[in-house]
């Protein structure tokens, strides 16, 4: 029988794994060597990255690589990437160099403008909550002063107020709908520290404001939070080429290629369940380089699948086009990133990342990180429109079948050219290793 | 100059490292160590996490953590979480305790079926194409028998193949809608293997179908892949509680916070820019749960994010209620999800992962990572609604802060003391440092 433990959070690392080893894995003792087995040889090294969230007892790996050959806006650069998912890398090098040879990817920032609500109930009239509000404003503004000083300082800080009437959606419901400007932070703490300050400010000025009434005063704060669409911080990315460079081989002309990989996009366009796969193969490049720069990829997910469905259909994000004998293919997508602050300061790996893509401002980032998403899906589609998704994919798939059933490297060779004719799949790769073993 | 690499995959990975050193990292030489210190003490562990992907160079860690007293359909658990934010893992087990106390959560898989399509443009005549599916269907379904023997044995398998009528969409475009039941498994290889065996034999059997004319039998398969979008591979889960036991402080009484909760959700179910903010705290919980146990969180991302917009319209994935006294809170998302296969049975922390879950069917793991997404967003709206997101999330941040910035024990505590009042800045921070080290 288990029974519910109380302060958990207030033992130390190893009383929590003996808690854990005598309540749930006593059938698994192996578990604590693993556990201890991915602690950093060093202990302050171990240490730092414990304290970044609660209850930590162990390191999860995730492989950290590069991809090289990106050219970018005429800068040829490396891109860092961490991510589970075998072939992204290897997908990302490839369209990497095919596009290095045409020109590379043209990439610009649109806007850079994040926002957040204070979100609150008003039961009232609604004119002299406009003429309050109007009144008011500089004072919202005014209370933050202390908190966005250093923002200023930076070239950053609130760009303004507005009040909107949401009563259509829900009875009393308005916003102070607030926009800001974080350079190269993504401004997460910033913005709500911001926001709660206008949301104290705001109930204070109300009780003070003389003209409304008694229920009019009983304006209710439901809650001041950040948002993370961001509909208002925009990058564009794009590589063109004559259709005659496009891929061939013997399968498939240029041109066929072509109208191949439009039609493909043509269908993500238009058919969710495509959409939302192709979609997620752009998210492949683009989370490995969110995570790989401590940025926050729930953050940005939730922002661009949003994004993807803006228009009432989710629809890919990703579109292609051929004119006057020219390929072209785009992106544009919301991405609010940071290059200082949060994890960016503190992870050891991190700042690796960042110094292999040169110390990027945030702006830069949004263009890498872009970049990494478009040649992802371009690798992607082009694999689906060609050899099809598995051929890649199964040769990794392949060897990590191989190395969860110990395979030997002579084993390994046999295999991995006995399966280029044979289709993969974890009862074949079993039966095959046993005949060669017997 | 810095020029192209060519042959980068098959340089050894300290000759990967020798290059980005004297190509991007120069400036930075400390970071040759900095790759080396994550690297695993044991050769062997090193090696197996370098093999899942192309071009590792090192370890990217996220904390790996639990969070305990989770009731789940009566049974107490601790759930594992891998997470780089903090108060993720905090406010888990703080919601855990608190439904621990009240019945626990309630939750259920309401269906298993996953799908892919083979997409293809047919020109001609839409009733000769109906009868050449009716009659080719079984020979569809046959021809993946060696692909799908396995699975069958584990009662999983082809569920059905429909032809389905694009047209109105695409010129010319069909599908075939193809549905499966994966079991334990996430089943990617499994269905995009079945689906591109399913567009081999279409191609082939198109050919021999006497009544298609020549420009039917031109028949073109677009491409053949699995859908993240799985509205059919669902699970609910819910807490409840009389009003009466509900939260409650000096500020604020149980039936204020029950009708403020209310409101805060009523909120995300119709404002877009909430909605995404409140579906990305959902899914801080889902995610680090996915990551634990070795699945693939983009493709979790894509399919909820997706499901979130189904009615036009981007909203919340929770709901509320308070019915005769009683508050209830909920949640029904897409979840695709495996426990055997992939990395699950590669990554020596994923399967301490599964452990400490008591090795959990792919139904059950879909529960454990629904409820911690519902966790979660309890947490975060409950905080919102009371004292604000900020009060946790500064502790968390002014510790990385004081970190980043080297500050010694008696330096923590003092300022720990401090910020109880004060409102955390980078700036603020640095300050109050120099102040008590002057």
């Amino acid at each position: 029988m288990i029974t519910p433990i109380t302060g958990f959070s207030k033992l130390k690392k190893e009383e929590k794994i003996d808690w854990l080893l005598k309540t749930y894995l006593k059938d698994s003792p192996a578990s604590e060597n693993i556990l201890k087995q991915y602690w950093n040889k060093n202990d302050t090294v171990q240490q730092l990255h414990e304290e970044f969230t609660e209850n930590t007892l162990s390191n999860f790996y995730l492989p950290f690589g590069i991809a090289p050959n990106f050219l970018i806006n005429g800068k040829l650069m490396a891109i860092p990437m961490a991510t589970e998912e075998s072939s992204v890398i290897a997908a990302a090098s490839k369209a990497a160099k095919f596009w290095q040879n045409r020109g590379g990817f043209k990439v610009n920032v649109l806007n850079t403008t994040k926002n957040g609500q204070v979100h609150f109930i008003y039961i009232g009239d609604h004119d002299k909550l406009n003429d309050f509000f109007k009144i008011t404003k500089p004072a919202l503004l005014n209370s933050v002063s202390e908190i966005t000083k250093n923002m200023r300082k930076r070239g950053g800080g609130v760009l303004d107020i507005e009040l909107v009437d949401k009563t259509d959606l829900v009875d009393g419901y308005f916003q102070l709908h607030c926009t800001f400007e974080t350079k190269d932070s993504m401004g997460a703490n910033f913005i709500n520290s911001c926001l709660e300050k206008f949301a104290d400010t705001l109930k204070v000025e109300v009780n003070n404001y003389q003209e409304f009434n008694e229920e009019e005063k009983q304006l209710e704060v439901i809650m001041s939070i950040l948002s993370n669409y961001v509909p208002e911080c925009m990058v564009k990315v794009e590589v063109a080429c004559p259709v005659s460079e496009l891929y061939d081989d013997n399968h498939i002309s240029h041109e066929a290629f072509a109208e191949k990989f439009l039609t493909a996009i043509k269908i993500a366009e238009v058919e969710p369940y495509r959409a939302v796969t192709h979609n997620k193969g752009i998210m492949n490049g683009i989370d490995a380089v969110v995570l790989a720069t401590g940025n926050d990829f729930r953050a940005v997910e939730a922002g661009i699948h949003a994004y993807a469905c803006k228009d009432g259909s989710y629809s890919s994000l990703t579109h292609a086009s051929v004119e006057n004998g020219v390929f072209k293919f785009w992106m544009e997508i919301p991405l609010a990133l940071g290059t200082v602050g949060g994890l960016t300061n503190l992870h050891p790996l991190v700042k690796v990342a960042l110094e292999i893509l040169q110390k990027p401002s945030a702006r830069e980032l949004m263009e890498i990180v872009a970049v990494a998403g478009l040649a992802q899906n371009f690798a992607a589609v082009k694999s689906l429109v060609t050899n099809g998704i598995q051929q890649g994919h199964m040769k990794m798939h392949l060897m990590n079948i191989l190395n969860s059933q110990n395979a030997s490297p002579d084993e390994k060779e046999e295999l991995l050219h006995y399966f280029k004719k044979h289709t993969v799949t974890h009862s074949s790769v079993a039966e095959q290793l046993e005949r060669i073993r017997n």
